[in-house]
């Protein structure tokens, strides 16, 4: 994502505690208590400017969200959503994504979406990819046993990587769709990225996997 | 496919029964001898009017290639085209995917072969589709241990059941294109079905699974 500089934007989310947690590590292995309720927590890694995860937080008052995101710059447009009703049953971390386990105790997440990640082409940057097996292996810390991931994308490549990643993890393919928008897949909530794609005719892909840890 | 009844086909295929095998259970376990060498031995399953097992047996004279297809009228083409020029490394058999087991032994076979399958697309005939669990462990019963099946397919909605069946199998994902001839992918040899659907611009999706049997 081309990210524009906003100098201000670290101080409003400061501003706004409540929704942008300031000190995450602290709540690692309690987020319950955060959140006042013993509902099931679902994050979004790479959260970008938060419409998928507010929009999921009022359809889904059951379920607590956090939508995790590295920029700022991008996060306050998040925030600025966020603001617009005010549930309760939505947070942002303002964190990068390969330090989780900082933040996470095994069994704090119930669930992960990666929606749109950023493709990483480069086969020499396939690491940066949050489906390489090393995030593979920091959602397995975070999640609950048998914990899933529903990722989707309109970007063909990625997701052929991410399916052979999967595989080679040993994760277990419960769910797939080659055209989202085409399928009768129900209840889909759209990005801000996926509404410009498939505006333009593009595909959307999207898969559910699950870790087969259950002892 | 649709299947024009020819009722000459059943005696045209006995006539030339060093191609058509006609009694492949007397081989079993032994088809080195048949092909009078140790090739690896590729097999193709519902191999249809046989232009991809003929043209692969062209192309790697170093792998021996048997057809297997269900239906006289269809066969009877594929043994035209290999009358054409009489290749010593390829079969064909008439014969049920479903009894694979009364002619392969274990290990007999080195990699399935699957292009464009019925795709059976009610879910009460799922059972039926050539990637469905029981087809899946008849394949593992005849191959090598750490065998491959290479599938693709024009059906969208089988390619994704496909990849869920795969995965629920426990088959390890080594490769996957969701648009064949759009990709780098080289060697591609099409069959019949493919050059029609893909020069109407229909994508083709492909994969290579391996089973993790190796001991």
């Amino acid at each position: 994502m081309r990210v524009r500089n906003k100098p201000w934007a670290k101080d409003k989310l400061n501003q706004y505690s409540q929704y942008v947690i300031s000190e995450p590590e602290k709540h690692k292995g309690n987020w319950s208590e955060l959140f006042g309720n013993d509902n099931p927590i679902h994050i979004e890694v790479g959260t970008g400017k938060g419409k998928f995860v507010t929009e999921m937080a009022k359809a889904n008052p059951e379920i607590n969200y956090i939508g995790i995101e590295l920029f700022e710059s991008v996060l306050v447009t998040a925030l600025d959503l966020i603001l617009e009703d005010e549930r309760p049953n939505v947070k942002l971390l303002n964190v990068n994504a390969k330090d989780l386990t900082d933040y996470f105790a095994e069994g704090d997440v119930d669930r992960v979406y990666l929606n749109f990640s950023d493709p990483w082409p480069k086969t020499r940057h396939a690491k940066r990819r949050l489906t390489y097996k090393t995030f593979l292996n920091l959602y397995e810390k975070i999640l609950v046993k048998g914990g899933e991931i529903h990722f989707k994308t309109d970007n063909q490549g990625l997701f052929e990587y991410s399916l052979k990643s999967f595989s080679e993890y040993g994760l277990l393919l419960t769910f797939i769709s080659l055209d989202l928008h085409k399928s009768d897949f129900e209840g889909n909530i759209m990005t801000e990225y996926e509404e410009k794609f498939s505006s333009k005719g593009q595909r959307i892909y999207r898969c559910e996997v699950k870790y087969q840890n259950e002892k």
